[in-house]
């Protein structure tokens, strides 16, 4: 098989593209055919034998992965399809001849029947990303689980929050921490809402083709509804591309909350900050010192991208004219592809990311310190304005800006103005960190509502029966998710 | 005031954006400082009258709008305070300072109090979004009608599909306008999700500062909750952007459904197709007798530069490192404003574009009959195929293409294999639309129900209580809708 | 080779991309590494005994493609490669030690030495771009050719202008098929700027190790000038990403012009206005009338992808902080592929479509009929109006909109008010185009003096001493392209 | 006038956008008009006195700028003309009727005599970006000499090179602000090789109306190349948006350029490396030891938001269907000027920051220090490990991690292996910097002999005649620039 991408500008992916490569996509464009022929014996319009006799033939078994050894793809040759799809512009048109070649010949008929190459190769993409981003939320989960748990083990450790990249306020490394999975949480439960549904409209939207072979208006609902997996018949969204740039949006908006934690693991970091560290940073030949923060950064190498791909399928989308446009489906596959891609390779790193991050608790309050306490400026304002007054504050501010201790310019000008303070409370930075501690038990309850929830009403249930994807392996709009 | 832009490169938004302009992000920011006040007399730690002495100032009524004559932002001098922002890089900052030279002096101290400048720039950006779809979302529900009572007037109405440019197989106007529908809904479905939560954390994200002024955690919380107008303090977003993403992709998914729609205009009212015009097109100076798709052109204008806004509103989430990042805040604000507007614009313009479209019929049925009768051909090959073989269809569509009469064609070659054919129902393109009536009805349907479930449960409540917004003027995220 | 990407989602690119596959890659990435080594041996540092043992080893002969059967990448197993490159997050540092092995033991010092990473890989990347550039521009010229030739076949062809959507005023074939040529031309000729430099800063762009290696600054300047195949040492560019952005703007550059040529295809092959078609045209399995403008569709979808990935280059380039940042210089390295490939791919099927488009002037000629001659009404206001008022002109066309015959209404206007006009002149659109033939003409010369130019001082020498790239295998900027 | 946008969401540019503001592009698109009468006086064809009376009646003078008080917009109610844009879909349709009422009776037929809007809409357009890319241009040279002055200043300060966040290397602050002009510098040049044609195609882009004004195609193209102030009529380039698309380009790669060194300068601004700091920082209110990188911050944004705006100039070059495409024009015309806008705020920001930037030498040795010398391990490696074998080398970088003195622990290696080393010089970092300070020579050489060019043979001369912009006040793609 000759490969333009191996994975060798993509390292951020590598090892974890597998559900995505050229290879998956084939498996579910077969699967779809599949689905069509099963879906016109459950209708009882094609004989059951050519049913099975295609299922045989093709390798397709009951759970729609390929049965026995190997997959149904690997019946292709790969390159020949790939060089017979230009002529028609999409890989289904030599798919259905090659599969053809396959089957026996009293049940070629039912291959492909009815169909057009979007009906196929559309459901055949959500197929890919619905298993995809059931990888990507798995993924996702246990990186919030880390970072939960990573934020529990810190709730009380003090560090400097930066605004516009200067100390300001102090906080806690466990409110960071738990902001991230809050984050992460949220993106997941946003693909947790996405729908993946099956395709089937022939070649204007109108299902005629399958009214035509089945005789009827009802028949042909009743068929599409057999090869979606569902009750009743969706409408087709061949020139409505909602589904797809929901998917985008979703896995973008994983990728960037990946990318906000990766970008503060990259600046937590830097040699001057140092308060965490990868547990398994890459190395450098040339710098035997060196410690990169490389999974962070392959993460918001990610990050970047992303957008302008998500983009690309919304204009894609935008400019779906006809009952199949000239142009816009075609740019929606690669783009699609690469956006699951990153975030399979930005989430699996994100995990483990999460999972092994060191965090050096001292070089945080080191680094809080190194401000000679002026990190509590804000609360100065607040607590002692009312008591000496604007001015006398900003003299305290002024003077420790230029060496003094904190704590003994307060004491004095409490003592000038007859005030008492609790002075050591008053600049501990560990006791102006707000609401730091409550956000992090917050995020802790409310993780465990959500996976109490989970549990009592598991959105993809394990009972075999209705785990199953339909006929054409995804979930249709009106199903039950 | 001086105006960089007052709509002249922008004529899609023209008319349409007074929900989005600077006025109304200074009003909206006036009131998230009011109701911070209020908040602090809502938990009994600032005296009501110091709220009520701030709001008489502010002149900012109950219902979050200014009182009496005029609008919040009249008491502001926008040039003044835009070329006082630039110092600290937000209007904020010195907002705050122009708003304490218009309250009482013994209320000062309660202006912004314990809040940073990013606390009521998200909040009043929220505010203005929260309004802003809401208009939105009123046009989209009349642009969607406006398509499924075109759809049901046309709703046997054939035309030729057209796929990759070229016509193939029959469909109707109204499944074509019955799919606008849809997927104008689904959209504003989407947008009806949107959450538009307030903004309370803090210089850090801690809400440290509240706790002191408050005097305890407890008392912050109930403060943010107050602000906020809900019963629970959200956790700060402060640099989780998420909420402003979605926002994004929403109106962008909004706008992509808005230039398919505007996208098949276009291409339908080519001088060659001719099948719909606009009602009041735009004329030509040059060339009178032109009548332009004006309206049609601008919704794609839209739709063509939208995806690219939300995409940096993406990145600026991924970036927004520490606890206020470098940058990437400050690129969302024009971003998210310049996305509302065009949302505003052309979903203002379908509304009229749909509800007063012209459908030519008749022009209609002359395109689908250029091709001599072809539209037809994929329901020769299943109809025909089996009775005549595969050979016989393609030397009658060959013959056809080379100009003979279809129906005669047909007849002869059932003829010759002593076949009996209901030539003219064969090829009769009414005959072949399949489903096409079935997807206005269900479009029907769906939107029936939805309208009926939204009366019956109303996501916005009548009620003058329930439909204010909370104090900051928003709906958090925790909130009811 | 496990390959996520055969091309199985990009029909555009098939059969036009193994320049920029990843064995492309791998190939420039050790002409880079030898060409390192050869430099070290041209500034005496180096034995050349060393540096010809490695070429031996590594199979680099000397025009940096593979000596006899092979290229170098053959010796180097690519899935061990890229599944080392994501601990260190790049496929040099694996490769180094994967060379090493490969060399003789004496030599192995002399691998990489003084090396970075970046250093490397930025050399090969320039590399694989400066050929598939060079590949891109011969199609390009193709392509400009073959309009250009279009367009003088249809120098006089009358057709309809259409703005809007709607006709205008008469044009010709010619004038169209002109501006084609010369937009793939401008896109060529930026192309052609366009500068490849090799990188050799080492590990903080300081050159220290060189200098070190060397034993001195001139040394070390004298080296990279060998590296690069240049007199002078130019500047390292590792975090000025210029190079990398100017190329990807080029490549999007072409790609619109590309665009708009195949945009305008699409619509003039629409059924209703089949003015063009396309010589090979893809079929489709159901519908077998139809002829689809399948080039022209494939060509779109790429130009409608190009611009998002030349936008994260671009981000990847202002995000270049630091000596080397934190994700951005990742995210280049597959959308700069992912240009490159479209540009392959789409310029390849733009040069076949243009050869092989076939025109359908009387189409033409019949659509600019079909509004009565109103095309010409332009004129009439000009010419008529100062003689007959603009109301009577305004009269004729809205006559002729209603059915009148123009000429005979002209002329009956024209006898009203006892003015003479050549009625069947004024009214022919063939005499309303203009310098519609001097476009034509004025481009001949302009391609004309460009090829005569391109002759008497060959950007590109022939000479084969000039013509081979330097042994980093790319041209530097300082160099003489 | 009702303002959208006055500046109160972007900073970054406020106060620098005057030379884009919507009066600016309505005093171009008259100036356009202006100069299209102006041309058929120089061709002959229109009275000098109607060329007179309406530059008289509209107030634009030779220069091109309003006729004393005042500027041509100043005639023109903007929020009217703004209003009366929509129905047709751009602003000239209803300008020319304005500006026909203001100019004397017996002129107004010369007022955009065969014209199309595109035509002094697209001039206007490029007429406007010529002004402000000019100011770019010197705000983006006042920023390479301040940072040309900074390098020579700091040539010698040692600084960590950091590379993926950690320290790699040493260089030289100077190297570093010398790259950082460089960048800014190779931007600058850039934008020089700009043109900015102006456009005069009519209705379809052949000119067919001059040609019957004129009598003659020679005289339509004497009319265009009068109209565009230069001697041959260059082609219309109506649907060839490479003009845009290159200056959309240009401005993104110096936004970029800035975006890098106001990356660098938040970076190093951190409270914990703080080796550089603004001039004139951003305060906080709730802050006040706070010293933020506010003009760093806001260059930042503009980078971010940059890139996607450029992409939609490209996509709506490569929609550029027809003779006018059908919204893809009017998707230019906002987001070119927004490019325009941000790059006018950006470069006089970053002058302002480049000149005023405080540099902390002091700090910046610190930080290299902090590795306990290991930022020179490279340089052991290279100089140590041929005399005492890599073992022992990563035996003293592995002390030095864990504490041990560098020097000390170098000595006693080297007196362990009996050999002779200067261990003060070879751990100096100051003595590891390359060509760090040929880097900072190389650009002030490179600096001066692009100014000596630059005043030997001026680019854009000095003189009244050469320097004034054609009657259209643009320069045409043609012209001599």
């Amino acid at each position: 098989m000759s490969a333009i991408d191996s994975g060798l500008l993509s390292p951020v992916t590598t090892g974890h593209d597998e559900l995505v490569d050229d290879a998956a996509f084939l498996d579910a464009a077969i699967r779809a055919e599949v689905a069509l022929v099963r879906a016109y014996a459950v209708v009882g319009v094609a004989p059951a034998s050519a049913a099975d006799g295609i299922v045989d033939a093709l390798g397709v078994d009951g759970d729609g992965r390929g049965a026995g050894a190997g997959r149904p793809s690997d019946r292709i040759d790969l390159d020949r399809l790939v060089a017979a799809s230009v002529a028609g512009g999409n890989p289904i048109i030599p798919l259905v001849g090659l599969l053809r070649e396959l089957v026996p010949a009293e049940t070629r008929v039912w291959v492909h029947r009815g169909a057009t190459s979007q009906d196929i190769w559309d459901t055949a993409i959500m197929d890919v990303a619905a298993r995809a981003v059931a990888q990507v939320r798995t993924s996702l989960a246990e990186a919030a689980d880390a970072l939960l748990t990573l934020a529990e083990a810190h709730v009380g450790a003090v560090a400097a929050a930066r605004t516009l990249t200067q100390h300001a306020v102090p906080t806690t490394i466990g409110a960071r921490a738990a902001g991230w999975s809050r984050a992460v949480e949220r993106a997941a439960a946003r693909l947790e809402g996405l729908k993946f549904p099956a395709q089937l409209g022939g070649a204007g939207g109108t299902r005629a083709s399958f009214v035509e072979v089945t005789g009827s208006v009802e028949g042909a609902q009743a068929l599409v509804a057999a090869y979606a997996g569902v009750e009743e018949a969706p409408a087709p969204w061949h020139v409505d591309r909602a589904p797809v740039t929901e998917i985008g949006d979703a896995l973008v908006a994983a990728l960037d909350a990946l990318g906000k934690f990766a970008g503060d693991v990259t600046t937590l970091s830097r040699t001057e900050i140092g308060e965490v560290s990868e547990g398994e940073g890459g190395g450098s030949s040339a710098m035997p010192q060196k410690q990169n923060p490389t999974e962070a950064v392959l993460i918001r190498s990610a990050a970047l991208r992303a957008p302008q791909l998500a983009a690309t399928l919304h204009l894609a989308s935008a400019l779906a004219v006809d009952e199949r446009p000239d142009g816009a489906w075609h740019a929606e596959w690669p783009t699609l592809r690469e956006l699951l891609r990153l975030a399979l390779g930005s989430s699996a790193h994100a995990a483990h990311l999460a999972a092994h991050l060191r965090v050096d608790a001292a070089a945080a309050r080191a680094n809080l310190a190194s401000s000679g306490g002026l990190i509590v400026a804000e609360r100065l304002s607040i607590a002692l304005a009312p008591l000496l007054g604007t001015a006398a504050v900003a003299a305290i501010v002024a003077d420790v800006g230029s060496g003094a201790d904190l704590a003994d310019r307060v004491r004095a000008a409490a003592g000038t103005a007859g005030v008492e303070v609790d002075v050591d409370a008053l600049v501990d930075p560990a006791n102006y960190t707000g609401v730091a501690g409550a956000l992090v038990a917050d995020a802790r309850a409310a993780h465990d509502a959500r996976a109490a929830h989970a549990e009592s009403a598991p959105a993809r249930p394990a009972s075999s029966e209705t785990a199953q994807p339909g006929p054409a392996g995804t979930r249709p709009e009106g199903g039950g998710r």
